[in-house]
């Protein structure tokens, strides 16, 4: 059993390359900081892109949402005088009205997530962080904003002075989360964002401490290459976060939470400065643009993970 | 001020050419018994259909939805193992969806309707029947069923034994259809299904007293044509009810309230049968194929009634 940490679309990309090698044999643990009530309707981004990457139903162009998908629904919301700043495609649609029934009937996020992937035709588990409602705030220069404001409304453009999020504190993992851990062998962190989609899953007591007491070897692959993001505001919050915008910075920020970090071949002569936060680093073709290389970067993130047994 | 009640498809129809004659001067009074909670979707068939009807956006074909839906969203929430039983169109789902958030909201279904049709470019006001829960119930050889299962699941194929109106009694009319009727000019029924249409909003305390004590005349279009429903269950509902499938059966059932009822010239074989009810009846072309159909009916309706001043 392998364990990943990961929130949207690059740390979608690499899980979907681990669930072709490992299938069943693996449980992607996903932020839900960043869900939210747009409405009426409960929405996860992070989980829904993990579903529809690893079902392949992802668009490929945006990394989010249905491939194909239509702007129907959209176009008459907004005739009808309805917000349009947060885009639902028709068939995206579906699995939020689909879900927030359920949710209002009193299932659970975790097992409404499994049905989803099931009915996906998805062999991995995918697990919700929490059943509990974490929120990721951003304190920027434009006041206290939730984070689909500043991530969609606002692209990503005000400067963040610090992060929170909201309710970690009293949240609990998921059990079948912990079981994962437990039956684990080794643990990846995705390439995703750091601060907005790792920092809210180890805010939720429990993860960090799974990290910090782990007996199995942790790997994270950089979300950085060549001092930028591949996707997202990534690079732009470490900088005005005040975090070195380089994969060292990544190595900085994982600290005594991982073994090893996979970095691009780029970034090789970054290589010492990981070493010297006692990390080992692996130096590889680590940006992903076809599903080949996906599948090829899980592979060597997985022999890279057991190379370092503790 | 004319005052219209309606239900779906065939009620629209004349109401959009009551509507183009009238313009703010007509306000039409809306069967919500049919409206029901589905994917955690609130939605009113018979609003929805007046109000595409009368904005011109319904789809000519079917008489209910959007012209030119797609099913994006439906094919996209069967292959999530969702109830695909009842049709949402993509377009369509975007006033189910805001309609249900304003309600979470603590929006009134008046406003909302008001809002919307506002939204829509609607001059006449449209109402729905009343703020509280009128649930319309059947009584069938398949057992007790709600109205849609009957009607859209069951293909309207049960035997119907009775019809009930959970709620009615204890459900009020809306202020707005009050001020409504007391400034009226005349009322007219639209050719809807009586059974299922017209009378959930006359088992409302307050519409039935309204007709029974009016001053104004009250004409009704028959929506029976030739013993044959033009669209819809009515025909079979009311052999099963043990009513007279014909304009005749129309006037028995609104003996008392209406003082004429619009015919078609294939029924004018029977106007000394309505007569004979108390009823004045004026035959005429009433099968509304154009849109040129629907006005002049309306024209001739709205000259029928103004001709019975009481």
């Amino acid at each position: 059993m392998i364990v990943a940490l990961a929130g949207g679309v690059g740390g979608a990309r690499l899980a979907y390359g681990l669930s072709k090698i490992k299938g069943e044999a693996l449980a992607v643990i996903v932020n839900t900081g960043d869900d939210f009530e747009h409405l009426g309707l409960s929405i996860c981004p992070d989980i829904d892109t993990m579903l529809y990457t690893l079902a392949g139903w992802a668009n490929p162009e945006t990394g989010w949402g249905v491939d194909g998908d239509s702007w129907s629904f959209m176009d008459q919301l907004g005739k009808l005088g309805g917000p349009i700043w947060f885009k639902l495609g028709d068939r995206d649609l579906a699995i939020h009205v689909q879900r927030s029934h359920w949710l209002r009937q009193g299932d659970r996020l975790g097992k409404i997530t499994s049905r989803l992937a099931q009915a996906m035709g998805i062999a991995s588990t995918v697990l919700p962080m929490s059943e509990d409602a974490v929120r990721t705030k951003l304190e920027t220069d434009q006041g206290d904003l939730d984070f689909q404001d500043y991530f969609v409304r606002l692209q990503a453009k005000p400067l963040v002075r610090a992060i929170r999020f909201e309710g970690a504190s009293s949240a609990r993992p998921t059990p079948a989360a912990m079981e994962a851990f437990d039956a684990a062998k080794a643990i990846i962190i995705c390439p995703s964002n750091p601060y907005l989609s790792i920092d809210p899953i180890l805010s939720v007591p429990g993860y960090r401490e799974c990290l910090q007491r782990r007996i199995i070897p942790c790997i994270a692959v950089s979300p950085i290459i060549g001092g930028a993001a591949v996707k997202g505001p990534a690079a732009k919050l470490m900088q005005e976060l005040g975090a070195e915008v380089s994969c060292v910075g990544v190595a900085k920020k994982y600290a005594g939470l991982i073994d090893g970090l996979v970095i691009d071949g780029v970034d090789e002569g970054l290589a010492d400065a990981i070493l010297a936060c006692g990390i080992k680093p692996l130096a590889t073709k680590s940006l992903m643009r076809s599903l080949q290389d996906r599948i090829d970067l899980a592979q060597q993130t997985l022999d890279f993970a057991l190379s370092l047994q503790r």
